[in-house]
């Protein structure tokens, strides 16, 4: 049965993440979603820009993202992903992010592993299917 | 039976648009949906800021995208939107951004309206229901 | 005695490059900067893109902005640059931000010519310093 | 004499920072200077969103910045802010970003104290100027 790995990052919204609303523009939060998603990976030991030097790109095939309730400036929220264990060749990560007690935003986006040089989907690096398969264990 | 507004508006890549991969950064794609959907309403005698000096506000509920092809620096995107002619208190309004016969990327945004001052989901204004349900009479 | 080329460009302000200050972000001018000059050489048959397809490529060294009054959303901005026909090593582009009568913002940005391959700073290509000599004539 | 207050943080390049350059888009580094900047006066003990809650705001009159050295993904930066601790109406902050023994990009932003409600100049809250020069202490 496949077990949900998870990891959660902490962003403060700026300035610059707001919108005229007062509020966090709903474009942002993809961008968050790379943190979250990046910073799992690193947690994992497989840097994303470690795999792009042996080769291989996971570029975002789908975004889906829920917007529950508004992020404001200066706010500090945590940003979580989780992936399942049993890596095929797309992979689908988890996202929800979070301020206390409140789940602001969900959703998830979809990858493929590509080769840098061709961009052809390839299998995922055994590499980093055995770093995802052992990292609970 | 409803029938389906359509509108369509031009957009230059840019330098900023981009990323390392050296095609559009994925989450640029809700802004180019926010420029699709303000020019429709726009095109349909109803803009978005006047919405809002009348009281009303659109913001986003959730929004979906399916990134088929890269688009490159300089590219001239046509950014599609349309929306049924029917208006219930909640909108979905569709998207597809193309370069000539490609279609790059498609994707949706779902919307309710609220007023301004205390953010409580409201039924649409009438003016905009019979704009919408009036367009293409 | 150099002479001045310029080219002015419609930007539309959108909810993405505002902030809760209700107005544009700062940051967001030096991508309406870049627009400006895309598009004056784009009008000096000198498209940027097709630069770099030469092997040059135009990197910024330095950038100024000066916020004079503030842009809000959906206003339809004019983005002007200009620069000097005698082009050397460095150039200077000059930049300004109106809304009808109304100056909002001034800046320039600084370049070098360098080549794609090894960012090594090189002497501008002839054709384009040709074109820019004769652009006005 | 002036004495200068000196702060720093780190920052992680994203892909969404980066260009089709391969290297990060300099009009993000305002962005970068603006945590710099909030950063310092949090622990300066005069979190920014507070005094918006005390009816004050700072916008940037002017912007400058040089980009001496690329910075690339998952680079970890510090962003430097500084500003003397001598008030006046208007206030500048400088800003270095530095990766390692690397000076990237340094620069400054002028600034200018208002009222919320109306955004007149007005001369910098008592609060202010008092943690600036430390008397506090």
């Amino acid at each position: 049965m496949a077990r949900l790995i998870h990891h959660s990052t902490e962003y403060r919204i700026r300035y610059s993440d707001t919108d005229k609303m007062g509020v966090v523009y709903h474009g942002n939060y993809l961008r968050f979603f790379e943190i979250a998603r990046t910073e799992m990976l690193r947690s994992m030991g497989l840097p994303y820009a470690e795999l792009e030097r042996s080769g291989y790109m996971l570029p975002v095939l789908e975004s889906y993202a829920a917007y529950l309730l508004p992020a404001t400036y200066d706010d500090l929220l945590h940003l979580h992903a989780s992936i399942e264990d049993e890596v095929a060749a797309k992979m689908t990560i988890q996202y929800s992010i979070t301020r206390q007690d409140d789940t602001l935003v969900t959703g998830w986006t979809r990858h493929v592993f590509v080769t840098s040089h061709n961009f052809k989907p390839v299998r995922p690096p055994k590499h980093f299917v055995d770093i995802v398969k052992g990292t609970h264990s």
